[in-house]
Order: C-alpha cells, then structure tokens, then sequence
C-alpha cells in the first residue's frame, strides 16, 4: 500500500511516498518558492538504498500546479515510481494544530475540514497551509484517502495541572487558551522506540527535539504528560531564531517603555531571537565553531541553550517522579555533539552520566546508546521520522477500517 | 541603635523600628490610603512580647504627613518609643529594583538617587513609590542614614547563563532586560537562617517564597545561581493574582485574535490572574476551603500551584546538581500545610520525602524541620523576617562606616 505524506506550507510542499508495510521510502521532495515566479522542486528516486536526486525549476503560481508537477514526476516513464495516482491509497497530511478534538489522527470529512479551519486563529501560520494542502490533495489524488494527523495530538493526553494556565477560566473555556504543545509526532516516534530498545514498557522517558524548532516532553506509559511548548510553538527551550520561555513582563516592557509596536515584538520574538539573537547565528555548526574560537557570545549562548534544556530535564523528572531514559532526536539532538555534552554535564545528582566517548562515535544506525555504565538514567540518541510515523499511523488506520 | 525600616507603597507606608544589635522590635505599623480621605494608621508596640495595637483614622494628603503622623505616635508621651527623631539612627528603604548597579546595600546619596529614578521603567509600579519614601524620610528623619536595601541585590549573583534571555543582544546591553528577581532579602534571610539550622556552610538550599507574591530561589554557598521571577515580578510561580509562566503567545492572541489591548492584557495577567482568576478567590484558606468540598475549580487552582512549585524544584535541583534542603517561606510557604504536602507529593525519585505528622504540627518557634527520616533532602518551614534582615544590614553597614 503506498501512502503518501504531505507537508504543506504557506510557500512549499514537502512530501513522501512511503510502501507499507515494508516502511520503504519510495521517493521524496519538496517544491519550494510556489508563487514567487522562480519555484524548485528537488525530487529524490531511492533504489538499492542509492538516493537519486532530481532538481528542476519551474513556473508554479499555486499548491495545485504544485503538487501537479509532483505527480508527473511519481508517474514519469523514466523516474516514475508509480503508473497513475490511483496506485496511492491515503494522503497523510501533517497539520500542525488539532485543538482539543484530535486526540488521534482523522479521515478528513468535510467537519474534520471545518474544524481545522477553526483553529487557524490558534495556528494562524500553520493550519491555513496545512487546509490547504488538504484541499489541494482532494482535486490531485480523489481516489485516495485524505488523513490528517495533528501535531497536538500525541500531547492531548496530559493533564490538566500540565496543559492549564493561571489565568482567569473564561479563556480556557470559551477561547480555547491552553498548552497544546506541537512535535507530537516525533515526540510519540522516539519515545515508542525508547521503550522497543530498553524492551521495557511503562517506562519513563523524557524526549528532547532539538531542531529548528525545540520543543521536550514527559512521557509516561507512552502517554505524554507534560511538554515544553504551549498554545503556540514559541516557548519553551531556546531556538534557532524563537526566543522559547521569556518572562511575559519583557513584552509589556518593550510596547510601553520602548514604544515597540506589538507586531514587532512578536516578529522579534519569533524571528530575530533565540541563537540568532545572540550570537548572530542560528546554524548550530556556526555557532560550535565560534565557541571553539572563544567568542563570548556564542559560548553564552551555548550555556543559556543547554541550562535551558538541563532545567526542563529537572523539572519532568520531578513531573515523573524519576526518569529511566533521556533521548535526543532531530536535527540539532541527532548530530550536535557538543551541544548533548553540555547538556547532559553535571547531572549525576539526577542520575545522568554520560559516557563521552561513546557521544562522539560515529557510523551507529539507528538508536545510540551513550549513557555511561555509572549512569542510572539511559541516554539515547534516536533519529526521528515523522514521515514514517505518520505514514505508520495512516496504514494502521487504512488496515482498521477495511 | 535604632533602626527604622520602611516599605513605602503608592499610598501606603509600612514600617518597623528595630533595636539593634538586640534585634527587638519596639514598634511596627502601617498607614494606608494615603491621600484618599480616610487614611488609617495602625501602629503597634511591643511589651514583654504583648503586641498593642493602636488604630487611628486621619486626613493624610500625602506621605509626609504619613510619615510626620507615624512620627507622633514614635515619640507620643504615653505610647512612643523615643524621644524624638534624632534617636534613630538609620532608615532602611526597601527599593524593590536595584538593577545590576545595586548587589549590595547602598547609602544614600544624590548619585543613588538617581539610579534608582533610572530604574523606574523597570519597575514602575514600586520605584517610584520607594523613591518617594526616601525622600519623605530624609525630610523627617534628617539626623539618621538613610540606606536604600534592594529585592534584586540578592540574586546579583547569578550566572549570565540564567539572567540572560534569549533575545536578541541589544536589548540587554541597551535597555538592560534581564532577569533580576526579586524578594531577594526574604531568599537571603531564610537560606542563611537554613545553613545555620543544618550547621553546615557550603550547602544547596531552595527557598520557595510563598506569600502574595510567590518566587522560588537556587542558592549555593550562600549565592543566589537562579530564581523565578525576571525582568518584573510576574512570571514564575502561581501567585495570588499573577499568574506567573506563561506561553508569550498567550498576549499576542489576545491582542490580536481577541482585540484586548495592551494594557488590559496587563492587567489581567497581573491583578485577575493566578489563584483568583483559576477560583475567584485568592485568599488560601477560602481556596482551601472548598478544596475539602472537592470544588474542581479550587482542587485544580491547587494542583497547578503545586505542580508549578514541584516543576521548579526538580529544575533547580538541576541547575545545582543536587540539593541539601527545601525551605519553605513567607505566608502560605509559613502556614499553609496542605500546600506544603501538595509541593512535597511524590518527589521521592528526587530524595524528597516529607514527614505528614510533623508537617501538621503547630506551635513551633524558629525553624521546623518537616522532613521524613528516609528523606535525603531536609524540608525545613522558616519564618522569613525581611525586616529584620534589613536592620540586620544596616545595622553592619552602619557599625563598619564607623
């Protein structure tokens, strides 16, 4: 069965095609620019684990044209991996905000459509680009199924002593306003390939994505009990270019005091914070290399990123009552060895030890243990696949409803 | 040595006059409403231990007739405490913001004056009232020093990796936002008088300042390496009106998807938040109260402001790798034994463990020590006294100037 997983943006489509249940990756891409007159696409084929890369430019004025120039490529007589779209049985689209409806993941109907619409004021720049991938995946693939997997759905399982804020009830209640927490996807991924690795259920797993964006959770028996980001995806630990916690009174300051506009404040927060904001940089390998030139700078914001990331550890071990395992995973907690060094120094009143030498080897597939023997508390190294997460979760959900 | 302290609010002037080095309090008092009409005076002193209490109602346009007023009563014929003003030797102001100028107690002089008016758009709603005390005091009290003691001084200590944001560089270096702290002197009381309890120097103390107001402390040695509350004293903990941590999206939602200003959003998450935006009321012993009634609104309220408080012990554990003891402070941190076994649930991963007995006991001076014997980390309630560690400061500042 191939399921094909799409990851709409206001500009950019990212997708794959996925075989299951083999787990084979049949091809994926990603068409950027759309509607700027100078579009790419970069489509890459894999065979014999060999990736192939395509790279084309393209006028492509909307996400249809877009996704129609996708599907030449999947059907194209050379490159092609399929003969026509109805060889694709389900569309999972990743759509960032899912309320507290989707506590799992949804065949798109037309109210599935009408409630993601109604979150867009919670997700004003993710789920109008995720509608929209939707409904362009309605006109290019109408044999298939369309499934929407949330990336607040993994976090609906906390509580509300986790997801509530101390402000007045009516908020809560009639707007809404809670902690959602977002990487749900890849958060459920690694946490289930903890406990697969350690061959333990029931386990207590704290899980850091360390991407572009970062977000860490508490997960309990699988279930999430508590996450470092909110009603949006810009608090919690430091960012490449989002500030995460910040004490609320620095935007009270900055509108009053300094006569910052409030859009301003949040597209500085947003935008120009986080390690751009202080050092200038926010490619993490730019960044290591000022620290290894002494750079005041870029040494303190390494020591801010990990502080932050080692207080969050602190605090859901209290949340859990213990820890057994602690896992890196995206990006930044793949491949930064550095930054999992700094993070996980000075721990072992908590139990956290890890084995140096074993941070820094390289060629491991797959999960990397690199806790040290003395460590009572596993650390692990797993790389995430939301692709493959949501494509696993579509075909569960296909196999179910036969 | 007399020493006279003074808390000087927008229309209030709170105050104590202390004989040093005995530390005995000889009177105490507030007056409030200043400049409204019905101003009050409560003025108590202090016999053998008995506490007298003597109310007025008085027309007070301003606060140096407050002041001028609490004078009267200080040298009254049948109930004053000196002769006149020139017994005192030195008035210790509060100033809530010293900025990264102050981490230590200051005479006053013109030049520290005028630090203390350019802090005023870092705290607006305390500076300016503090400011305005001290120059009453200099009115009224000419003979004696007058000595400025700051909130922040205390937490002057911390490490840039945990007052700095991350935001971008300028915004520290220009306008100095940071994260400053407050209830410094409580902090600094209570972890001494911890160190002094345990009879060991060099120790890691946590100090949960719960009144009104609510932050918590990570000392070690004696310094302060992080506390909650920032820039302002708003996030942080649940408080009795603010509602501390936030997600900053929460502002921008409301500006711009509910169409609340700027202003009001403040004051919502200061003065209709916390306890009494979660159970509309903000007192404990009502929140309490219906907690036994199993009231979910209130049952919830206590959940949150345990969970929060627990979440900042495990992190501060992790910022010290460790902790001797857990201090808990101020009028709920003081009182409140069902807050206090709340905090303390289920921590034991982190070496917590509180003695249910001993926590429910009453009638103990001093410190009480709440601990369980299998708990390695000691729980200790001791009564905070800024006051006194005010005097206590200006009475060593006074003995070494000499």
């Amino acid at each position: 069965m191939n399921i094909f997983v799409i990851n709409s943006g206001s500009s950019s489509i990212k997708y794959q095609m996925i075989k299951m249940p083999e787990e084979a990756l049949a091809c994926s891409g990603i068409v950027e620019r759309i509607g700027s007159g100078d579009a790419t696409i970069t489509h890459n084929t894999y065979k014999d684990n060999e990736k192939q890369k395509h790279e084309a430019q393209s006028h492509i004025r909307n996400h249809v044209e877009g996704l129609q120039a996708v599907v030449d490529l999947l059907t194209d007589s050379k490159i092609g991996v399929i003969k026509d779209t109805s060889e694709i049985s389900a569309v999972g689209h990743r759509v960032v905000h899912g309320g507290e409806k989707f506590s799992n993941i949804s065949v798109v109907t037309e109210s599935v459509k009408e409630e993601i619409k109604k979150l867009f004021p919670l997700a004003p720049l993710h789920n109008p680009a995720n509608y929209r991938g939707i409904e362009v995946a309605e006109k290019v693939f109408p044999a298939a199924k369309q499934i929407a997997v949330f990336d607040t759905s993994f976090h609906q399982t906390m509580p509300e002593k986790a997801f509530r804020y101390a402000i007045p009830n009516k908020f809560y209640k009639e707007n809404g306003i809670r902690a959602y927490g977002f990487h749900g996807t890849s958060h459920k991924y690694v946490s289930a390939k903890a406990e697969e690795y350690l061959q333990k259920k029931d386990i207590k797993v704290i899980t850091l994505h360390l991407g572009n964006g970062c977000s860490v959770a508490a997960v309990k028996d699988g279930k999430c009990i508590d996450t470092s980001m909110g009603l949006g995806p810009m608090n919690g630990l430091v960012m490449g270019t989002r500030a995460g916690d910040i004490d609320q009174s620095i935007i009270f300051h900055m509108v009053r005091e300094m006569g910052i506009s409030v859009e301003q404040v949040n597209n500085i927060l947003n935008k120009e914070s986080g390690m751009l904001g202080l050092t200038g940089a926010n490619d993490m390998r730019d960044i290591n290399k000022a620290v290894e030139e002494n750079g005041h700078d870029a040494v303190l914001a390494m020591d801010i990123y990990a502080y932050r990331a080692q207080k969050y550890i602190g605090s859901y071990i209290a949340a859990l009552n213990g820890v057994d395992a602690v896992v890196f995973t995206a990006g930044v907690g793949e491949n930064d060895v550095n930054t999992r060094e700094r993070i996980c120094s000075n721990l072992d009143a908590l139990g956290i030890v890890m084995d140096k030498e074993k941070n820094r080897a390289t060629g491991i597939k797959g999960v990397k243990d690199i806790s040290h023997t003395s460590s009572k508390v596993k650390i692990l190294v797993i790389p995430t696949n939301e692709e493959m997460e949501i494509a696993r979760q579509c075909y569960q959900l296909m196999e179910t409803n036969k």
